[in-house]
């Protein structure tokens, strides 16, 4: 049985308290929050406090609390050698206060804050300063059916970086098409299976390898037809970056997509 | 039952012969291509020619040849009066000859050659240009299990073009984040989980409300430091116009990320 306390009271702290909840193995013995009115709904379920000076032993302390407050909460605890892990994405593990042993837990995932989440879908990156610790943040993630890699700060940084690209930025990529279609009365719905489809293929085969279209094809035509579709001037910018894009890693073309070309 | 000729050999003709050929309500009476070879190897389940002279009686016609071939290959049908359609997002109806009368049938999803596709996860845009073919356009969508949408030329143009922005872009930014976590030795399938979650949240509620992360939160730190770790120039120039672009749309702010900044 693996003990836990919890600090923080955001979606990734909610969603892993409710996992860890209905874990056989893990044992959540005290959440802490600043605010304590945040967390109090679920004082029936679990020991709840707002003064760090109360805080429970533990086998691990879960520090799931915003990128900028990390350190000084770490600072803060009234405890030594005990293990402290932050959940975040970008912090640095170095950032934690040395008085205890360090470490990360950090789910590489969207959360919604009312959507149930299934952590067999939820990658655990876990990182520890002190080696021996690295078995108890894998069978931590073990408990909740995750999977868990080892991977360092500057790793997991990049790998922060890559969640914006696939996770913000393609869903404004969504968002643009609802646009697009929206102008045009069309339903969004139309659009789903493919978003699904797409988001599939990878799954199996490179993102290199999946790739199809205009672009790719340098079908100049139809790549003209769709700027002068576009109405806004960003959605247009959008369009010839990501064209572009398409065709260095393909080697579709050497020339960009010129003013010239555009007002054939 | 629906009696279909066939004409052309790609990734969209193959499909579709097979779902219909798999359809109870649907009999394909034959095959045309123009190099014969193509599709021999289905000679034994239906009628294939080379010859549009050749051609048999039918209930459509359908043209799934590349956009460029379509209104060539409809003038030289030797016959009239016979429903035609094309299988194109971007062509116009118009430009099947007017001999025969006109129809879409454009499948809004993509395809892999080797893969089988679930046509019921294919919505179907149909057209007419005698309103009476819409009935049978219809039936035939729903012989292989395809919800049909009734749509006219431009807005089966904005669905093409948006399908570029939610399958071909969107699987670029895929492969921006397989190049940049390969750079760092770090598994692509983390991320997976993630590129499944970001398609799966848009099927119940808008890309607007699934929207997060550093750009809608105008987290500047994360953002000047996301800009610092990309290597390339390409890179930094797109995660600087959809940081732009999720700020226009959520009105997070009014200043463009400047040269100044991203110095600091």
């Amino acid at each position: 049985m693996i003990s836990v306390v919890f600090l923080g009271a955001g979606n990734v702290a909610t969603h892993l308290y409710k996992a860890f909840q209905n874990a056989e193995k893990v044992e959540v013995v005290q959440w802490y929050n600043r605010t304590k009115s945040s967390i109090s709904s679920y004082g029936n379920t679990v020991a709840i406090t707002d003064d760090l000076q109360d805080l429970k032993s533990a086998d691990i302390y879960i520090l799931a609390v915003s990128d900028d407050s990390i350190a000084k909460l770490s600072r803060k605890l009234p405890f030594e050698n005990r293990l402290v892990a932050h959940t975040s994405g970008s912090v640095n593990i170095h950032d934690l206060d040395k008085k205890n042993q360090r470490a990360v837990f950090y789910p590489l995932q969207t959360f919604s804050k009312d959507a149930n989440v299934d952590f067999s879908q939820v990658p655990i990156c876990i990182q520890a300063l002190e080696k021996p610790n690295n078995k108890l943040l894998k069978d931590l993630a073990k408990a909740i059916n995750s999977k868990s890699y080892k991977i360092n700060t500057e790793q997991r940084q990049t790998l922060h970086l890559s969640a914006v690209f696939i996770n913000n930025f393609v869903n404004q990529l969504y968002r643009i098409a609802h646009e697009i279609t929206d102008a045009e009365h069309i339903e969004f719905d139309i659009l789903k299976p493919l978003i699904t489809e797409t988001a599939k293929k990878v799954q199996n085969i490179s993102p290199y390898m999946a790739q199809t279209g205009p672009a790719k094809r340098n079908d100049k035509k139809t790549i003209q037809r769709h700027l002068k579709q576009l109405e806004s001037e960003k959605h247009k910018k959008i369009y010839k970056l990501l064209t572009s894009s398409i065709q260095d890693t393909h080697g579709t073309t050497t020339k960009p997509i010129t003013k010239k070309e555009s007002t054939k």
